[in-house]
């Protein structure tokens, strides 16, 4: 069976089809100003006196990505009409807990040496990170203080527990081909879609409007699992200039994703044992990706990834049209399908 | 010149004396009941539902230490005649914040494997260590959140804040002899005494009396200066069973210390060479520990800095004697002993 037009990007010979890159030009427009805001508070807020410290945070910092989380909570509380400028900075808290989350995320395990990425740790060492991790995330703390609601705190502490809790969760899947849809699931919503929760939910907190917390809440829950499925499902067939990693990364660590959990669910045996011998036993041959791409095609592994994350993000969407129409609603939106679209 | 008494617990032919183990028996009575409770409030707040956390949290916290820390926010509270039951859910969050640090210090730098400590990130990997220590820290804040002081928040999430530039300040003095006195303190302010000093000063924020605030953290800072000098001074002389971790490990980890700092200062050339080939060059030959020892010695090193470390302690001191006598002052004062005779 053929896959969908837009998941032919990285077809069996490897010639690409090309596609418009998803836009996220209402977003940009709309918030450009607040980002801006937000990047100077985070700027500030890193220049500690201790030169290693603001070198090692501005290099991942400015690395970085599209200040998606940030971007949630600016958008959550102007789409509820908020107009005044606590967002900016618990927007910034919102990205220097992710920060930390990545900064510890790529902290080598002494088992693991031979990965080899070009990760902070490697450039500082794995201590560097961890600690600067330590700092963005005590930041993150000062800056809720500074604000002064324990709301907040107690949304962001409480998120930041839980991303610890998935994190550890995800070592024991590692390897661990018995991972099934719900223990997966489980590890994703607590890594992932935590913080798009918490940063949504700030948002109606600034805006003081509690009674939206919870649809808020449950928005940026949607969304996060379908990013983190979207993001699972592009180390087996994103371009690799797209992903800013490289492609099958995940299949040579052994990380068991929801692509890899249904391929193995309609694998016969033998495709079993190549399972079991790759991610499990860590024993590699040359064209074992490659093998692992037939295989997932085969049982249209990605496909119906992809089909998963997009309920999670038809939830999302729906929940975002109880809104009034407005340009925030719009970006959100945009959001929405950028998380779905992004990669390919 | 002869070492005084008490320090001629390890002498160069390696005969030992034995002296008393200072005692912390006040303390134990006074607040045991007290630390019990500290003890419920961590393990039920590490029940976490993932096993791994679990195991690895109570490893390091059973693993345990004498609760200084934790001790400290009780009787400063109890000093100020507090009779609530606040602080024994914040000396928990000391712990937490503790326990973290010791779990985030023990990970292993990509570039450093061969130390070989039988830490917690030896027994489940980096990674793991890195992730509890994570938990605890955001647990930490979470306990802090739902007691509802802003005032505590800003204090410990300041002192985490403070104490992971410490480490990082003191990953780049390390193998680096240019590192002089005030750097060095300035190391050890951060990263071992701002805790001290935050663990007191919420005892007086519980208890209600802000205008304590100020003298109680200049005490926790005293006392934490002159507790890691000790550390410090210790692993060149303390008996291994004492210290629970090899002596000479800074030595060869070429951490700059103030036994170093003072002994590379007073040194003569051909000793400045051993120095540099030692701890800079990491270049290590047999009985090059024993040597380090003997122009430890030579320049009086270990009898100056426990001399610096006693006017940091004496400082703490005089101030717990600006209170009222009670038992609390009592236990206070066995804890400032207790940081100076320890590991003898």
């Amino acid at each position: 069976m053929l896959l969908p037009l837009k998941l032919r990007r990285r077809n069996m010979t490897g010639s690409h089809i090309i596609i418009p890159q998803p836009s996220l030009d209402k977003l940009q427009n709309l918030i450009r100003a607040d980002i801006a805001k937000v990047d100077e508070v985070i700027i500030a807020s890193i220049d500690s006196g201790v030169p290693l410290i603001s070198q090692l945070a501005r290099h991942i910092i400015s690395a970085g990505g599209k200040r998606l989380r940030p971007a949630l909570t600016l958008l959550a509380a102007k789409l509820l009409g908020y107009s005044g400028d606590r967002h900016v900075k618990l927007a910034a808290c919102v990205e220097f807990i992710h920060t930390a989350t990545l900064l510890h995320d790529d902290v080598v395990d002494e088992s693991a040496l031979r990965r080899g990425n070009a990760t902070a740790n490697e450039v500082w060492g794995n201590k560097a990170s961890v600690l600067v991790g330590d700092f963005l995330f005590s930041r993150s703390f000062e800056l809720m203080v500074a604000d002064g609601s324990l709301e907040v705190l107690k949304i962001l502490s409480s998120a930041s527990a839980v991303i610890a809790q998935g994190e550890v969760m995800q070592l024991t899947t590692a390897n661990n081909l018995a991972t099934n849809i719900s223990s997966y699931t489980e590890v994703i919503t607590a890594k992932t879609a935590a913080l798009f929760a918490a940063a949504c939910e700030i948002g109606a907190v600034v805006a003081g409007q509690p009674e939206r917390q919870e649809v808020l809440r449950k928005i940026g829950n949607d969304l996060g699992i379908a990013f983190q499925i979207m993001d699972d499902a592009l180390d087996y067939f994103a371009e690799q200039s797209k992903l800013g990693k490289e492609i099958g990364d995940d299949f040579r660590e052994g990380k068991i994703t929801l692509p890899i959990i249904l391929a193995f669910e309609r694998s016969d045996d033998f495709e079993k044992d190549f399972w079991r011998r790759t991610l499990e036993e860590q024993n590699f041959a040359e064209g074992d990706f490659e093998q692992a791409l037939q295989i997932i095609a085969k049982y249209d592994a990605i496909k119906d990834s992809v089909a998963i994350a997009r309920d999670y993000s038809d939830s999302a969407r729906m929940a975002i049209l109880t809104f009034p129409d407005s340009q925030e609603r719009a970006a959100m939106l945009e959001i929405v399908d950028f998380c779905i679209e992004r990669g390919y």
